[in-house]
């Protein structure tokens, strides 16, 4: 099996989006954060790239959605760690024990697929499409 | 300021390395791991790279360690954010308002300065010195 490409973004659950991205731009020099409304996630979002790797902020103002739910019940910190790979279809069929969640459009152009929880860490696999 | 130039690595705490190693190498694909004892923060290490980020697996021996520590308050899961800087101390004289930990040395050729925990992650920076 191939192994992923890269870590191809890391999101991070944060309850003031405004704050946050002051304090990762001045404090810590991350380059301009661009924010995004993803209302499919219930969320507000802003990201910075750090070398191949978009850092994500996520913001959620819908306490029932998936980021809102897991932000109610272990605040704020670490949410997701996404994998990428080459080609997400080729990559979910030669996993053979990994929980696969269905293939789903993420932010923008990023399709997709939870691998569930493990040893405490959210995993995703992503892959970029044009079509 | 010049942004972080990658992720340099992702730290995350596990109880069972063995176990560990062969959830992320065979269920998610992952580069073998290597292992190493980092006897000054009382851990058996494993690490594997993706792409530039060293994804890093830490399994605390001693619980009197910070790993171990953080382990037993926290339970598994993400522990810390490093992030690649060209020239570590010309970053942190840059830095204005972040906690700033003193300059040690990280794992073989890592030199690292600690950032402090904001909005539930910590983060570090990250250099690598031939010297």
């Amino acid at each position: 099996m191939k192994p992923p490409n890269r870590i191809h973004h890391i999101n991070f659950l944060v309850r003031d989006l405004d704050a946050a991205i002051r304090l990762y731009e001045d404090s810590m020099g991350l380059a301009p954060f661009v924010e995004i409304d993803h209302a499919v996630r219930g969320s507000r979002i802003a990201r910075s790239k750090i070398g191949e790797t978009w850092f994500v902020l996520i913001c959620p103002y819908d306490d029932t959605s998936v980021p809102g739910r897991h932000l109610k019940e272990h605040g704020e910190g670490f949410f997701l760690l996404s994998l990428g790979v080459d080609d997400l279809d080729e990559h979910l069929r030669q996993l053979e024990e990994a929980e696969r969640g269905d293939i789903r459009q993420g932010i923008l152009d990023w399709t997709v697929a939870d691998a569930g929880m493990h040893f405490g860490a959210s995993l995703q696999f992503t892959d970029e499409r044009s079509d």
